[in-house]
């Protein structure tokens, strides 16, 4: 017996053996949001769906008739939202069309030999490859030359070989007997100077199979760039580094768990100095005049010489990068939002992790800008701030009694950078936190929820320290964004769309982060909130050829300006530095509804 | 004080300060034919030269004065003698011109960055190199990029890049800061199923270094290509066959002794079986109907794949072959000879080493067969033979007196095939030996000189064991040309230059050949001996971008022709195994000759 299965919101429906799990049957789909980092033991409630208004865990319901289920998303009035794992769904597989993944597995059929056409095993087999890549030069590895004979003779010269494009070229990886369909994997990776992302893909449908995110092990050496720079000037020190990242992704593989082997590329997007850092490459140059990076883009190269615990020959491709302080996570991240070609008024992009990176343009030009945002919204520096993970509160509103929303629906265990934004937004709006981020009765905390204790065992709190941080960092960025909007002689409100990239957590909450001065008072649904597009980027990189053209292409449209250099954006800074602003002009609308909802409270 | 040198006989002119060593002036007069097997110690007498009438050691006598040197070539009466070494010499590097080797040395100047151009170093690295080759991709290794910001900061940005052309683009493969005047290295290498040869060359000059040969390693494990492919049809025992042949080559680069590290490059011809078993490639498949091999052409690899003791990421590639039993060294003999250019009438090239391989062709076309010859001709199953080094005899005549020639002029050792082609034929001039190779005298063997001894402190005799060998030897060579002359409906007159290939010695004799019906009976002067030319077309290949490629329409353009499947082979081989041949109008002249010399002698 066969059931219908109909996902919503994406309003995908599939067809499957009854007793299939829900998981199952949303990858049948090409849903690949349902993360399930227990391992499907139905531990961890990180697949929670709804089922006829339950709430049940994907990995171990099974479907027993024709079913509706909704994967849970949050819709804020007037603004799309799109979360990491919804912008890997069908929509953009679709979009990205036949893939073209970094190692690509080709079905072929390599005649056999004869007496009057004794070609040569690697002969014979370059002239299949050459009538599918005319003119290519083909190589291989040692390796597949080793498994050749067999292989070609095992299944009657039907094989599956393992190919990787190069400039010129082909070269074969891999080859095996007879059209398997085991796919080949890949990775996408995304290294932050405060959190890495590695994303296990299977290059021939595309689908996600895992995503998994960690600190990045570096921070014991230094909590933002600067100091990780100053930290690795020896070689040792350097060396360390490089080990303590290496370290980070290849623990996460372990605990993804795939066979390494199986591993035969990945793309992976970051600033400069982390790229510099992973390669083991002295990043001192990056401080100093004139501020040169040694790589950018980097070439690419084996998973050998960079030391991933994959496939030794795999290969590594990075996006490229701008300037040193523009990396190539912001290429990446445009890529993902894919701005460049869709849209015809000017963007704003802004991805804001420990450095905000603010990207300014159209389909013409792009100019690049970096400030330090720090990793407030990452969790870091915040009492109980944490990662967007299980237990973390992800969104608050004060409605009169606080409430909120934990991911996974559990206990608290903490607060994400969405759940900051909406905590510090919700606690102005009442009122009890004032313009300059004091609260209003005098204290210097507020509890969150009374009895609440961390992981740690302490109370679930925000201190006014935790909110001096966070309004320096939504200052750094809106004072970005005012300078280099000054600089192109533009308004905030000739700007037509915003693109808000970052690991705040799933749904970042636009009424509140403009309620903070930390977004500009635009209309609502000219905000996008794109999630780690750093990671959607090497995503899209890892499956599609046109789409890594296009990010060479963006890299280079793409002019870098340091504010560091300009005294305006000091000032920008201060003036940032209180809720939303200090300047109320630049903030309107907001300041509208503010005196209408004091005047109610009062 | 600067002394004049005049080199004789390729009268050739340097200028050098005085106390130059003879050894150091003829490499800079661009002749590289006295080697220095001792190290320069002046033990070994390889490389004596003849100064005013005196036999000197180059390698310790200093320049005093003008002089004439003389390297010591024997030039036999209408025949052009040209030896391994003179082949290296001038004229090959010359007729090459810019030479462009596997590997690249380049040097650079990489502008600095500026605060306004902050282009990255790789970046900017490849902006240069885009101007030596537009449009190439740039990739390189970790390695290089490692090396990269102090390289282009240490001298200003000069800089020395290490580069290898690939398909479509450049892969850097080293990077120095300034302009260095350190050549890197190439080898070119033969892998003959009895001897390997490798030779060191600086890929800046194309000087040959060093060349030294030993017997391949493989050789226990059975004497000619057939039985090895049946040793190795275990995995255990085809990697100990891969152990060996790899343990002879870096065996021989230890006693040469340049430093693995600058040795960048390698260009390999030898057989297909032993490039298979060099590769670790089960070789059965050449022997099994259809006859085909894993790989021919071979894809290019690095040292560390192959298990070259040198640069592990130096560029290995392989002379391509025509079928399992043509391969690369005879493409390779084919470039050595520039016969596909040069040459208006029809040639006949055979390459006589374990294996003879035959050649006949023009500029248009090109047919070739394999026989099996055996090890006679390079010493081996004979029971004075040994290869052609010092202290073998290499040159015979019997004038009355017998008197003999040995390399290096000291005590004879053994007979080389040279030798024994010479023997045998002043042996059968003289009456001594009758034409079905029995001695006159009925007895079983002749004193080559009495009271002579071997290396192993036996008698220096030929035996009539040995003469039988040496006419099976012969006589497989020339039924195979006599068959592939018959099939493109040739006759022996048709044929305007015959190259023959082959480690008898430097110098074959000609007429010997003739006498004994190794080779036709054609006017001396369209016979060109070319020594080992499997490794002078490897050192071509090594050095010359425009040769490579030329090397691969060499084996586009050759047919094969599989003898053993033809009857009217073993008719022409039992009536070959006379001395010269049981049909005399084959070898009008020399009957002639010998009815002559009969009558006088008479």
């Amino acid at each position: 017996m066969h059931c219908s299965v109909h996902f919503l919101p994406a309003d995908v429906r599939v067809e499957v053996p009854a007793g299939t799990l829900i998981h199952e049957a949303a990858i049948r789909a090409g849903l690949h949001d349902l993360e399930l980092p227990c391992g499907g033991q139905g531990t961890c409630n990180e697949c929670i769906v709804e089922v006829n208004e339950r709430l049940v865990p994907a990995c171990q319901t099974p479907v027993r008739a024709d079913v509706v289920v909704r994967i849970p998303q949050t819709h804020v009035a007037g603004m799309r939202v799109v979360s990491d794992s919804n912008q890997l769904a069908g929509n953009l597989l679709k979009e990205l069309g036949k893939l073209t993944p970094l190692y690509l597995s080709e079905k072929i059929l390599v005649p056999p030999a004869s007496i009057d056409e004794h070609y040569s095993d690697w002969n014979r087999l370059t002239r299949v490859l050459n009538e599918k890549y005319p003119d290519a030069s083909i190589s291989a590895s040692l390796l597949v030359l080793h498994l050749l004979a067999e292989a070609l003779r095992e299944a009657d010269g039907k094989a599956t070989v393992g190919i990787r494009e190069i400039a010129g070229g082909v070269h074969v990886l891999d080859i095996r007997a007879g059209h398997t369909e085991q796919s080949p994997l890949g990775l996408a990776i995304d290294i932050g100077t405060t959190t890495v992302v590695v994303q296990v893909v299977d290059l021939v449908s595309g689908h996600v199979l895992s995503t998994r995110t960690s600190y990045n092990m570096q921070l014991r050496r230094g909590a933002d760039v600067i100091s990780r720079i100053d930290y690795a000037r020896t070689p040792e020190r350097l060396a360390e580094m490089r080990e303590l990242v290496l370290k980070t992704i290849n623990t996460l593989l372990v605990e993804i768990g795939p066979k390494p082997d199986e591993i035969r590329a990945a793309f992976i997007s970051g600033n400069t100095t982390m790229i510099h850092l992973l390669l083991g490459l002295q990043p001192k140059y990056i401080r100093e005049a004139p501020y040169v990076p040694t790589v950018n883009p980097t070439p690419a190269l084996t998973a050998a010489e960079v030391g991933l615990a994959i496939h030794p020959e795999a290969v590594v491709e990075f996006a490229p990068g701008v300037g040193s302080y523009v990396g190539g996570d912001i290429t990446a991240g445009l890529l993902a939002s894919e701005i460049p070609s869709n849209h015809d008024g000017v963007f704003l992009f802004m991805d804001i992790g420990t450095n905000g990176e603010i990207v300014i343009g159209n389909a013409e030009w792009m100019i690049s800008c970096a400030c330090s945002a720090g990793p407030a919204f990452e969790g870091a520096g915040i009492k109980c701030g944490m990662r967007a993970t299980l237990g973390a509160i992800e969104q608050v509103s004060i409605n009169g009694a606080l409430s909120y929303k934990v991911i996974g629906d559990g206990k608290p265990a903490g607060i994400c950078g969405s759940g900051l934004i909406s905590l510090l937004g919700e606690l102005f709006k009442a009122g009890a936190v004032d313009q300059s981020g004091h609260f209003s009765d005098g204290s210097h905390s507020f509890q969150v929820e009374r009895g609440a204790l961390t992981d740690s065992g302490e109370d679930l709190i925000i201190t006014d320290s935790d909110i001096e941080n966070l309004i320096r960092t939504k200052a750094a960025i809106y004072a970005a964004c005012t300078l280099i909007l000054d600089k192109v002689g533009l308004k905030w409100t000739e700007i037509s769309r915003v693109y808000i990239a970052g690991g705040f957590g799933r749904y970042l909450q636009i009424p509140d982060a403009i309620m903070i001065g930390m977004l500009p008072d635009l209309p609502h649904e000219r905000f996008t909130y794109i999630g780690n597009s750093a990671l959607t980027g090497a995503y899209i990189a890892l499956l599609s050829r046109q789409h890594r053209h296009k990010l060479t292409e963006i890299a280079s449209k793409m002019t870098y300006v340091d504010l560091s250099s300009d005294p305006r954006y000091m000032d920008g800074y201060v003036k940032a530095m209180f809720l939303p602003h200090t300047d109320w002009e630049q903030f309107p609308s907001l300041h509208a509804v503010l005196e209408n909802q004091r005047r109610e409270q009062s």
